[in-house]
């Protein structure tokens, strides 16, 4: 049984789906879309893709297609996801589903009604380290969870153009770690208090948003939270997690190239974390679209859904009113359940 | 030269204070007070005291006496400082200096008069760990500190009694967190929002207080801060640390009694960590009688003063009040530098 | 550019092989050989192999065939490597290359008049952790290097059958380490002395062989080495090592499936190392094939010589003397440099 | 009821026992000899000792004196035992007991005849770390022991002149990794086999002794070990075991001052091992003297007798013989159990 998909934008994130869903046997890429296409002539050959186009409309039409990978930029998704899901395609929708709630929930509702699966790329769920921790909070290893501490650092801050169109650091980077925060902890996020400062580079400050932030976070269940990010880590990809519970504590460290530990007059010294997502979540990117096509083909669910994409918006939207506002967000959101 | 010393009040903390003093060859302690001295004889006698009374005055008479411990009930030190800074004695009081900010200053005003020497009971600056960090800092090892994360969980709660009586968790447990972030930072705090919760034992929410809590700071030098406290961690005492800068990170780790790890069909394991502050921290309690021993003789600034235990003070009164308000609250003190 | 190669021998490491090269874009395997292959019909076609043969002399005989795979039992290495040496294919060849020092020498001769590359299968010098620690040494890291340890123990014994075939402990398992202890030393072990004992399983006594053993080693350039071997570790495939000289120590831990660590009231805990060769050096046999693919394309050096192969063997067969005389024995070949 | 004990020989150790006896409430330190007691008489004051001679007969003639500790030259131990053994006096004697088995067993008859106690300074025994492998391994936390390996490296090379009167680098400095096999194997060493190397200092190699060593053992219950050791570890002192066994292992890792780890540019950072004995084992030689007293005063055996003394001596020795034949050399004594 084979799942014949078409790629929409064929950036970096797009090209790196192509290598990945390349390698899965059950998998045939057929079209790439994207902008503009004439430099991407001799990659499309190599990866043995048919059909190279500049509009993605033409995906959506192809009958054979039966699922788009949308990976274009963020303004464009929600658009896409609704012709998309009334053309009848699965969808796998990079993070975020929109900058607005509202579009978000609207694009939905069209998912829902046509009856089509959607995933949204959050990645990291599909880390092997993050998976261990949740099948331990769901086993009851470390007990009733009290306290979530999650590190998020990027070893350098995007360029300022990217800052301007990212919708906000919470928006673009903590998205990830909202997301995290609800899947281990399998309880809601139900108040948000943001601090937020402008520590790696003025221009970020000059652009409008803030390089350095630490989110504390209040739980359906009852928990807390904390998230502390920064665009610039010295050391490299900063992504550490710890859940502690009545039970005990369970935390993920960084992954390292080596265990290669070094004794010296000076130190003990051992590997940095590796340096960013493409090297820490090699295999969860791999993960993440083999589980795609396996619901799919298998009509089953998806692990990562457009209502956990739209979740993770909102306590993004939350956090940046208390970063404003400089007082706790409530979230009124109907009392959904987190099902993983 | 010698110091001779007094001890005011003989609980556990007194009692561990005359066992670290008896080993420091420049300390003669003559005189040991407390509300009721019958069962205390036997032990007085084993420790070699001279003087075993219930009348702490007679400590602040006895013209030999240089310098006094206040290890009594906190509602008590104020005005035992005020009094035994008026007898020129130096004195080493345990935290907090006292449950108000007005009592705390007023007691601050006379000691600065009187010119003695006032040590407050912060003993985790002196355990090597943090010691070395607030090293690393003030050398430039992480550059410019952007994120200060403090861990700090007991093994299991106080009484009730106990919690009843003590200011509750900031001014009692927080409070060593705020002056650790104050001594490691190097900066002073100038706006916390606190998040509490009670999800250890809902008797603690009954008297008043909370037993897990996440607080956020912000401190003068723009960074920020964030503390998470829990009342009882299944795995011991948990004391980490790390500060975050734009060359760096350094953190500390838990002490464990052996390096031992045991490889087994299940799992790889090593040693929880120490159990309590008496075995974390053994090491610092020497250091800090040590050291304010020294600075008596030698005439010296001790390492810890009266106005950190203010400031301290005053953070966990904010604190308090945004943990009530579920607001941050700003800090408006004087622009007092942190120097160390 | 292209090589088309054809595999000798569709076992677990010659299909481990398929598995590897399918992946490399300049590979084509085109055939696959093995005494039966009927039950490998399926397999063959799923892998897109388009020939399956009972005869490896067809792919000898195949002008389009460059390379070919040896993966065939070790005592047919031998003949297959002359025969493909004259038919002009580059070999890759399994460990060991013969069980007799005198017919891997013949069969290097026939390699070298024939001109074409031979690689040995010692994978482990291709797992990053290895290589990150022979860069070390040779750019000085640890300065001169006086002492070296291995440790290397599997997850369980392999069938007794297995065993008897297996030209003993010293052939079969400890030829990884001897020529790991090669590899990372950067020169020739000169003595070698043995003690083994049969502690896993009586049985394997019984087969003449042994299953625990620590093998103490001298090198040209003065060093000291010992290398420990047993058959059954209970908690996985333990593969360690340590080089220290005079201006430090370099080391290599275990590999584990994630960094998680749980605190609990009994145990901090961590996962096991992987389980067994196939899971920790997944990543050294695709390097291992795409390096010798490349040797072969650009007429390069392979990483691991019949030399190499060689050697291994001329210790292996050192250290059984050593131990059935309980003496010490000399290695009196050739003043040989190893080149790495 | 306290013990009165004398010291014989005041250099480096002896005023380190003093330290930590003179903190043990039941011991009493009255007399202290050396053979020149001039420069000692300052500190003799300060440690508030009665009796300072240069004849240690002196302490041995005093009847208020319970117990001894040889801390003089070893070429002196076994005469001073016999004396104050005969004397009715309790020894506690550094190691080794002598440089002669014969001595040493001559030694030990008059102690055993005199119903006197006898304590042999392994201090590494009383070490938290090791402490715990020996009670893991009598529990069979790791079954049955098949290997065992320890590393014992030191940060530099004694004098020439220490070198010269040590008794060569086996009785000097691998003693102690003699005594530390049989405790923790809890069975004798049947078989040994030395390699020796020059590699740390050529004027070691002139004075007749090694500095560089492999030692295997082999142990009468079967299981094998393995000993590594240097003079000189430019990262500091380097004390680690591990023991292997059916079920599993367990492993003793370096202490080091502090747990904090540094996140750079570089590298990520923690402390060297502490740096030599004094640091690493002041806990143990508090133990070692603390249990000592306990077994003079409450008639108990002591936990490291003269037996084990004799046992490592006699292992010392057989390494020695085993490095100049180049041969495994066969342990005769008789059939003793190691009991601890």
């Amino acid at each position: 049984m084979t799942l014949t998909v078409g790629i929409i934008g064929a950036g970096r994130i797009g090209k790196l789906h192509v290598d990945n869903l390349r390698v899965i046997p059950q998998i045939r890429i057929k079209s790439v879309s994207d902008v503009a296409t004439d430099h991407l002539e001799p990659w499309a050959k190599e990866k043995q893709i048919d059909v190279l186009t500049t509009d993605y409309h033409e995906l959506l039409n192809d009958p054979e297609i039966q699922a788009v990978f949308i990976c274009s930029p963020t303004n464009t998704h929600a658009t896409i996801i609704k012709e998309a899901a009334q053309a009848g395609k699965h969808i796998f929708c990079e993070k975020p589903v929109s900058f607005s709630v509202a579009e978000t929930e609207e694009a939905l509702t069209v998912v829902e009604n046509a009856g089509v699966k959607l995933q949204v790329g959050f990645n990291r769920r599909f880390d092997p380290n993050f998976r261990k921790i949740r099948t331990l909070v769901k086993e009851g290893e470390i007990g009733t969870p009290h306290i979530l501490r999650i590190t998020s650092r990027d070893p350098q801050p995007p360029s300022l153009a990217y800052i301007k169109s990212s919708g906000g650091l919470f928006m673009d980077m903590t998205i990830h770690d909202f997301d995290m925060a609800r899947y281990v902890m399998g309880s809601e996020v139900v108040e948000v208090s943001a601090y937020g400062a402008v520590l790696v580079d003025p221009a970020i400050g000059e652009a409008g948003d803030i390089d350095t932030a630490i989110i504390t976070l209040k739980f359906a269940n009852g928990a807390l939270g904390v998230i502390d990010n920064s665009r610039s880590a010295a050391y490299g990809y900063d992504q550490r997690l710890e859940i502690f519970g009545d039970k005990g504590a369970a935390q993920v460290d960084n992954n390292r190239a080596t265990t290669v530990e070094v004794s010296t007059n000076d130190h003990v010294k051992k590997e940095k974390p590796l340096y960013f997502f493409l090297e820490r979540y090699t295999q969860a990117y791999i993960e993440e679209v083999t589980e795609f096509a396996s619901a799919c083909l298998g009509n089953q669910e998806v692990s990562c859904s457009g209502f956990d994409g739209l979740q993770a918006e909102r306590i993004a939207k939350a956090a940046q009113q208390s970063l404003e506002t400089g007082a706790p967000v409530q979230l009124t959101q109907a009392a959904a359940t987190v099902v993983n």
